[in-house]
């Protein structure tokens, strides 16, 4: 019997994961939730239905999990444990400072329930995550590194966006060569925040706007833009339209460590066409997981520190043994 | 309380691990067991006693887990189920095609006496383990792709040491880097062995020794070299000493998938200057997971793919969450 997942919220993110579940031979998809008119958002997948949120109180019985993609600063902290109440749920909370209250609320809401409940599911946080822990844990004496793009930020596009006068924008992070260099080769640089990263702004001014007004702006922008070196082209909504339009991410988690006088380095990096579609497919397999540990008799919050890896996978451990191990 | 770790098997790996358990702040070594004469073993650790294995049998509420260092050819089948039933215990069996036997004579023992057997820790089996689980389980539709080295091949080394006229030898497994990077842009190349790898050989032949024939009996050595495009160099033992001292290994596990049209790669790679010394830190890593889990009331033989990762780590998991995730 498959899986039967529910959707909340039908963004970029929730698109991703209906691709994944559709890609899942262990999962359908049951429904779409919304907090829209339903007959307003048409989806992919044939012959499922998209719902109103208010239906989640009466769907316990159709759905084994609810993939809730919201946004973490208002969305998340009050859906997540909402419905983890009635549900097994999972989600990609990624306010960082916030994890251990969002955590605390989820926790309480799923061990009541008697769900679970996977929060900050992705790939940061999520398997960049796991890397710092796995190598940290391996190695204790060294020190990690994280490094993102070359991607598009969508929070530092929306800040660019809402400058008076740009019509649209796209923001690569990209991490400086010389510095990731530095880390693989087990050197142990100091960083700070610039010599790290760079970011790339692509901009598309209105007609008649101040495009050396919009430069300054974006430049000295606080937490966003004025601890980088920032660049920013001016270009046609065309060639936005052309040049910028995916969502491509990624970046590398670097460990570097040393047992006494031999170092050792540990990486891991993702290279990602589509952010949105990988971090969907991270959490339709936590998903998987999250379905699995409550089958075993467990409930309460998790994070994929939790997650025994088997779990997320559709293979039986005996499988798994014989061609993964 | 530190977790008392006892070590079984003193050669290169069980050295690793005495290093990997003096660095970790929760463990501490409390005996070095040996088939030798334990008055003719001499360890690094001060104030550690060695011992014979026969007392491993009344020593039991002293080592809380035993971490097996021996051969997976003869020494791991008999050892590991042999000390489960009295004693938490980890390996590092690496003998592909006999891992189910294996988990089941360990499951066996373990479960009977309440203990915890890992089995298959290091990195390749381990990590590289987990990195091909994980990826595949987000992304099932793609493949995975192993790469091992630079880095020097024991049991290539020791073949080619077997050799009549052969003094010393050392055998590094070097990746072909057209094939590494083909993979890395996402091509999905089918590979042979060939394509994949190459075998470089440094030998010492002894005085007057026939260097041509030993040069066509390594190339054409089955399994070990017959497959591979191999290169032979005759050195000086002084050369072989002061160029081929160390250990070094590692390599990447290479996973190409997409969603729909998407493409994404995730790559784990491993760059290290001591393997026994890497390998030994993974297996005191595993020590802790072993105790932890069987503290928590779990039992039986486990693998990687069995220990949500938090157990892997000294730290508690609200500190986790709060600096890893």
């Amino acid at each position: 019997m498959s899986i039967r997942i529910g959707i909340l919220g039908y963004g970029n993110l929730g698109k991703g994961v209906e691709k994944a579940v559709n890609m899942n031979p262990d999962q359908e998809l049951a429904a779409v939730f919304t907090r829209r008119d339903p007959k307003t958002v048409r989806i992919a997948s044939e012959g499922v239905e998209v719902r109103h949120t208010d239906d989640l109180e009466k769907m316990t019985d159709q759905i084994d999990v609810l993939v809730i993609c919201g946004g973490s600063a208002t969305d998340l902290p009050e859906m997540t444990p909402k419905y983890a109440a009635l549900y097994n749920v999972v989600d990609s909370f990624d306010t960082h400072a916030n994890i251990p209250a969002h955590f605390c609320h989820v926790n309480q809401a799923a061990l009541s329930a008697g769900k679970v409940g996977i929060i900050s599911c992705g790939w940061d946080p999520g398997m960049f995550s796991l890397s710092r822990l796995y190598a940290h844990s391996v190695l204790p004496d060294g020190h990690d590194y994280t490094f993102w793009g070359r991607g598009v930020s969508q929070g530092h596009s929306d800040a660019i966006r809402r400058i008076d006068g740009v019509k649209d924008a796209r923001q690569y992070t990209v991490p400086v060569e010389d510095a990731l260099q530095a880390v693989r080769d087990g050197l142990n640089p100091q960083l700070t925040v610039r010599q790290k990263h760079t970011r790339e702004c692509w901009v598309v001014a209105e007609d008649g706007a101040d495009t050396a007004r919009i430069e300054k702006e974006i430049k000295e922008m606080p937490n966003y833009f004025s601890d980088y070196d920032t660049t920013v082209h001016f270009i046609s909504e065309e060639e936005l339209l052309r040049d910028h339009r995916g969502l491509p991410h990624g970046g590398s988690v670097i460990y570097s460590g040393q047992t006494g006088d031999q170092k050792h380095v540990i990486e891991f990096s993702l290279k990602l066409d589509s952010n949105p579609e990988f971090t969907g497919s991270v959490l339709a397999a936590a998903a998987r997981a999250a379905w699995r540990m409550n089958l075993d008799g467990q409930s309460g919050a998790k994070t994929m520190f939790d997650i025994a890896p088997k779990y997320l996978s559709p293979c039986s451990d005996e499988w798994l043994r014989a061609h993964y191990l």
